[in-house]
């Protein structure tokens, strides 16, 4: 089936969630208006269906190939890539000064979505060649920004993050490649990096490679490292293309999904070391990497949502289609397609509800970071900053682990032609694993929620935003509308459950850090099913206010609330009952 | 890794949930005793881990093929069948009189975890010759059983089972296959089953399908189909192999995994008619079908624990080798292994503890059915019938639930490991993701659960067992041990919960199915988690009475208790509250 860019949806959370209108007002978003924003997205989701979509299938299959040493993506990409560079959509969110369009940040999400939900595989290089150009924006310098942007921003030339190697995941202090200082100013790197997403291709003359190493007498840890901008090819003082780098592509790796994404082995310096220019300062790589890295982080949060979303058009349209058994409504002797089955219905508003709940949360980190860079004071910019902050780790986890659920209960709806590759939602199974890993593994993400996001502020970041989802309740509540069922209700005991898991993790934080880290992971689900029903049910009350858009925000509200926010006040025993249980058993009494 | 088999798990659950020394002890596993089944146990481990495990790499690499006509399963195959067969595992549960061992089921069980532990492509291909052996021993003639069980339980022949058909695959009411009595008594069977497993293969001279099919004057729905044997060549009256049967495979599946299962599609009777002969009577066969599928089922929930039980011993070797990150215990400048990050060591508990209760409910599930078989009295046999009656779905759909979930945490310890296919967690993954669908999917089964397991009885099988549960709480609490945490104090909460949910159900069944219908799923999951922590339990108190095993039991179920038994009062709540929210949505507004 072909994919339908879910425009209603999307612009019922930039209306509700997101206060598009509010924004537009204030002048964050000048010169943008609904109309414009909603054709963006209508043409965004024509190129994702007429050119990515249908090339997603094929590229599982093929793959990616790693040939006499140059790596070659499936038929088409190249061609998709061009019309995609060729229509400006690398260009969205850009700054105007190197080319690009100017776009706020919550539109590139909504458009990112689209290539996502499309094709993951294609989706990932536009994403991280993004995260490239605000690293290079953030803190490059005036040279580096004018040789590069440009062509990135055009997308003539895509870019990679060079983070991972084999002793250095999750924990970067442990990152062993070198770079030693030339008379000229410039860097030779030597080291392999792993893992690299679109680190070789030939989709474009030159790749931008943004690398950590270590200078030689660089402290030990995470604060001896540095950030350098490495070319594939050099690049002239004409802006012509020079002699290949000393980096190449030495393996790709043979994965689970996203098969027509090369992810390299990338091996820098086996001869005279690659030629590469500081980021920076020297020994501050790291923060201009979490630049990239926060960036990357909410645009993983919604591949989460694009491969929840095109499981469940999938689903929804076999769903309708396949008859099976007798229902309520079927005549007799003859079968009820199947989504008549209270049970598949409950499957699929499972999928609908949990895929817009992420979505809202994702745009509103969108907006948050928009508000940051284009508020109109310091507080407000300040406050936008921390709340985008607060909520990236759950956009990143709660999104993606969503997105694995969803497309699993994709594969589940279709029955035994589930777990037949043509039939195409196992690819989205495969395909949808890799999210909750790469970026910072959800309890990385976890973690980061807990110990660094929940004390900003002295906590009033976290205050103030569950504020936030106690006035829904209670405007819920308020409302009285029968059709809300007990949405105000469940919404408040999910509040009172956040607030103890919260009051719990502040008290622990200090003195007993190992308490709150055991029980990070259901906390942060707590957290994304309170602030999934917060815009869930601000949708519904917009639409009992002035009919909405005609869709099911109500009856998604409402059935989230009474069927998976249930699930708030047991995941806050968790967090608060549950540690003894986990940190009482000695490691080493944990064997197969 | 080398898979160990986890005997002191298995044998835990059959001395404190199986009750294994009161069952010697009554003479219903007269012969057995203790030393015995841990050593069969054992053997039948150092065979999978020895021959099985071996091959389940390749095998997913290489998967069947069909060529010109013939399936061939990976290499290594045909030895290891060979060799199995040989070994009289294949004759472990049968009857005596037909060459078995006689052996009782729950042993069979924890040999059928074994073999699909260390490979489940491998593992499908005994698990249906034993539903066919089944099938016949129960209701086929005397002259059918002689000449074909001696060959099955040997191993020399394998057995199939085709039941789906494209347009039947849950509502088997739709079959179309056709029958025709021919005058020598025998019967002509014309059709394309779809979804067979080692419908074809290269292991044995002979394959013996099991055919559901209709006779032309059959009444319409399921009342009108009847069970055919089938043979893929033709035996003579003395025993040897005559002609080529009219049935062939016409194609193999390309699935998301158990690649080496050869899943086929069968053509019967594309000359002149497959020679088929009646099992049981005309217009019977779904009643002699539902033996096989209910073992099959049974089954099914032990390849759930199998996977589970093989990505957590790959799990918890990899987190205790791999190092990332300073831990609480880790020298300045050095990482610690993962597996002393509070966030691992829940997920790894999580994995163990869902693994071992799901093995208990599976246990005990054959341990009823044994007891049904050869209890004392008609009223012993009775109840225990009813009792495994009801735990099947649940031992069906909780276990591979869990076994697709416990596969996922298996990627996820990993990191991006776990998403290269090579590391071997990626493989557990996918061939999980089968287990929820096929033998009925998930939801087949919460619905059998619902609408006919409890009101088995009147409704007293279901409530007595909620009793046992009970029972087990209030000992919880009665032994106050500081040890169990709140072990005790959730486990009530859960029972009232399952009341709570059942009388529900009981109040919808008659006049509100459709709201029944509506909570199945959630009820199911509510069901095995108090079922579970009901097994794990027991295991605590007898290790706290008498030491046990020396194992974790009282860590694993004061985990379970606080960390995931706490869902089970908001899953009561969604089976109560949820299913307006549900029915209230009309299936024409649930639009992609």
């Amino acid at each position: 089936m072909t994919y339908q860019v879910p425009v209603d949806d999307i612009m019922r959370a930039l209306k509700t969630a997101v206060d598009l209108d509010g924004l537009i007002a204030d002048g964050v978003y000048a010169g943008l208006d609904e109309d414009t924003v909603r054709a963006v997205i209508e043409e965004a989701g024509k190129f994702g269906s007429e050119v990515l979509d249908p090339l997603n299938w094929n590229g599982d299959r093929e793959g990616s190939r790693l040939k006499d040493g140059v790596v070659y993506t499936p038929s088409g990409w190249k061609e998709a890539y061009r019309q995609f560079a060729e229509g400006g959509w690398s260009a969205l969110p850009c700054p105007e000064e190197y080319g690009g369009q100017g776009l706020p940040g919550v539109l590139s999400m909504a458009a990112c979505e689209i290539w996502n939900a499309t094709n993951l595989s294609f989706g990932l290089c536009p994403l991280l060649t993004q995260g490239a150009i605000d690293a290079l924006h953030a803190d490059g310098s005036d040279e580096l920004k004018a040789i590069y942007l440009p062509k990135m921003v055009s997308g003539e030339w895509t870019g990679t993050m060079n983070l991972t190697e084999p002793q250095a995941g999750s924990d970067l202090a442990a990152i062993r490649s070198k770079a030693v200082k030339q008379p000229d100013g410039t860097y030779r790197i030597f080291g392999t990096k792993i893992f690299i997403t679109y680190g070789d291709h030939e989709l474009t003359d030159n790749i931008v490679h943004m690398v950590l190493a270590r200078l030689p007498d660089a402290p030990v840890g995470t604060r001896g490292i540095s950030l350098f901008l490495v070319p594939k090819r050099l690049v002239n003082s004409d802006g012509s293309l020079g002699a290949r780098n000393d980096v190449v592509c030495a393996g790709l790796e043979h994965k689970l999904g996203i098969h027509a994404s090369p992810t390299c082995v990338m091996k820098f310096g086996e001869a005279d070391g690659a030629v590469g220019y500081l980021v920076g300062q020297e020994n501050r790589g790291l923060n201009t990497m979490f630049i990239m890295m926060n960036a990357a982080r909410l645009a993983v949060g919604i591949q989460g949502v694009a491969v929840a979303e095109r499981a469940t058009q999938r689903a929804v349209v076999y769903a309708k289609d396949r008859k099976q058994g007798r229902t309520a409504t079927s005549k007799p002797g003859e079968m009820g397609a199947i989504v008549e089955h209270a049970d598949i219905r409950r499957t699929l508003l499972t999928m609908k509800s949990l895929t817009q709940a992420a979505r809202s949360i994702c745009l509103v980190t969108a907006r948050e970071i928009d508000v940051a860079h284009r508020g109109a004071t310091d507080e407000i910019r300040k406050a936008a900053a921390n709340k985008a902050a607060l909520l990236t780790p759950i956009a990143k986890a709660f999104s993606t682990d969503i997105g694995c659920e969803v497309a699993s209960m994709g594969v589940q709806i279709h029955g035994g032609m589930g777990f037949v590759e043509e039939t195409g939602a196992a690819q989205y199974y495969r395909d949808a694993r890799i999210l909750p890993i790469y970026e910072g593994t959800n309890g990385i993400q976890a973690i980061d929620l807990v110990m660094r996001k929940l004390p900003l502020d002295g906590g009033t970041v976290v205050t103030a935003y569950i504020g936030e989802i106690a006035n829904t309740a209670m405007e819920v509540k308020a409302s009285n509308r029968p059709e809300f069922g007990r949405m105000g209700e469940r919404l408040s005991e999910a509040v009172d459950a956040l607030v103890a898991a919260t009051g719990f993790m502040a008290q622990n934080l200090q003195n007993s850090p190992e308490s709150a880290l055991a029980g990070a992971t259901p906390y942060l689900r707590l957290f994304g099913l309170a602030a999934g029903q917060h815009y869930l049910a601000r949708a519904a009350l917009a639409e009992s206010r002035d009919g909405g858009d005609g869709g099911n925000a109500i009856a998604l509200a409402r059935f989230f609330a009474e069927n998976l926010l249930v699930a708030a006040p047991g995941l806050a025993e968790t967090v608060i009952g549950g540690a003894e249980a986990i940190l009482g058993v000695d490691p080493d009494r944990i064997s197969v």
